[in-house]
């Protein structure tokens, strides 16, 4: 017994028989290869046009003493609302702000820590922001779709790189880890983006289409999930001292680019994801004794990279 | 604008209305009260024997330097495991081990750091265990079932208070956030119960059936979540001084009244807990705009609380 490698998982990076690929390519008959491709394997094989580069309009910064969370928006889901936020980012409003909440398992929340009557002026930005919980299907960018079924939605898959539902009528960004959304009062117009959240926890995809969700975490996850829990109701910190504030918070576009976090992503409307996620599906490495034939949305991985070298 | 209480879910207590009862009780002509019930107003309305104490011999102390993770066993799941852990337990085995792995969005894992010639001897404790990745349902304790189906499993719901999958021929335990399972290498009967780990993310539940779960963390998910992540190949520390030691592990059986955490668990066998999952399937407070109508098994909440003075 090697005490030493006992460890969940280990050995147990994604695998892909070729078999697997039969989601999308037509059925073979060829038998499938001994060894199967991991999830390291189909990156590898990747090809420059599999990435992305996020538009440095749409990267938002939120730079914390311990580090940056890049976040990027998704303005085709959620107009009005995000205009607004780059209104705000771009006043530096959120600058000298703070994390007002970390609660466990669901979000950590941040905005203005101040009383109503001292609270920062909006300036420019609009103070309410009709709800934009969901958007009509109809003129949407593509959809991806996932093969597996979900309690949450008609459907369920990727709407330019970010975890959506979509019905007969409507598709919307879902609530997985990373997601990042508007808090808001109990008037559904009242999320105008000064508090904005992140969900650290088990998917609450019960707040989907009830919250209009602006964008996803691509990187920095750690620095919000490692973040003292707050002690007061929902998480919220009960003294200013419990708070980590915020450096500031910019649009890439915005700085100059030594100042800029270079990052590719996955896109989801490749061969290449369709393959990493029936290799998520069923993994097939010797580790695995059960291959699960699902995946929930949530689990589904969206790699991130630094560009590669010229 | 009440800026200073726009939170997310600020006011949003689960809410139940009575006609949301429907789901066990028979249907009622009569019309729903105009104020739904929170889980807060449930909880509050519970009997007595509502909440269950947890066995002291099925009660397994992390006790950390920061504090105590308290972590409940379900020996009739994995009668054999278990066994082995508390042998390990009390030959005090795990303590001075540490902390060797926090994988972001999935688990914590604790043992022996040592290289395999150096590791710490096993004693009366075996060291391969048959896998128990499920067990037959003759003979398995009662299973409540949820309402909502599931990719991952026939059915799914709770066993004794653990969340759980049922399919014609076994019932398992589901990887949800705090499930302790068993760390093992390829062979199935390699676990033997000297590392163990607690996943801290979305549910990884296509561990399901590929892994011995011997419990669930009750109290103290804090103190594992909030751990640096580590950089090295699957999330495990790169050097000893990442690593957070274990000050000891300890089954309440064996220590005095004074040093036990006094802790009482909702039942999940109850009509007090059914009206709670369905105040969770269908949120009908007045910030929710739309319920979901669904609720994923590893959103369902079992509370815990102290025992309330007698």
């Amino acid at each position: 017994m090697t005490r030493r490698d006992r460890r969940l998982g280990a050995g147990a990076l994604v695998a892909l028989a070729l078999a697997g690929l039969a989601v999308t390519a037509p059925a073979r008959a060829a038998p499938p290869p001994a060894k199967p491709l991991t999830m390291a394997d189909i990156l590898a094989a990747s090809a420059p046009s599999d990435w992305r580069t996020p538009d440095p309009a749409n990267l938002m910064y939120l730079d914390l003493a311990a580090g940056r969370v890049v976040i990027e928006l998704a303005p085709e889901m959620a107009p009005k609302t995000i205009g607004n936020i780059k209104t705000l980012v771009r006043a530096n409003y959120f600058d000298g702000l703070a994390i007002l909440r970390v609660q466990e398992n669901y979000v950590v929340q941040w905005g203005d820590p101040a009383p109503d009557d001292a609270k920062r002026p909006l300036g420019a930005a609009a103070s309410t922001i009709p709800a934009e919980f969901q958007r009509p299907r109809a003129g949407a960018p593509a959809f991806t779709r996932l093969p597996d079924k979900d309690g949450y939605a008609r459907e369920v898959g990727f709407v330019q790189g970010f975890p959506a539902g979509r019905d007969r009528k409507d598709v919307w960004l879902a609530h997985c880890p990373g997601a990042v959304g508007v808090g808001r009062d109990t008037a559904p117009d009242s999320g105008a983006g000064t508090e904005l959240y992140a969900v650290i926890g088990h998917a609450p995809r019960n707040l989907d289409h009830n919250v209009t969700i602006v964008g996803r975490v691509l990187q920095g996850m750690s620095l919000l999930t490692t973040l003292p829990r707050g002690t007061g109701p929902l998480g919220f910190y009960e003294t200013p001292d419990q708070r980590t504030p915020i450096v500031r918070v910019r649009l890439a576009a915005d700085l100059p680019q030594s100042e800029r976090t270079p990052i590719e992503v996955l896109r989801t409307d490749t061969a290449t994801f369709t393959a990493l996620v029936e290799a998520r599906r069923n993994r097939r490495d010797e580790w695995y004794v059960r291959p699960a034939g699902y995946i929930d949305l949530c689990n589904v991985p969206i790699p991130v990279r630094a560009p590669p070298k010229p």
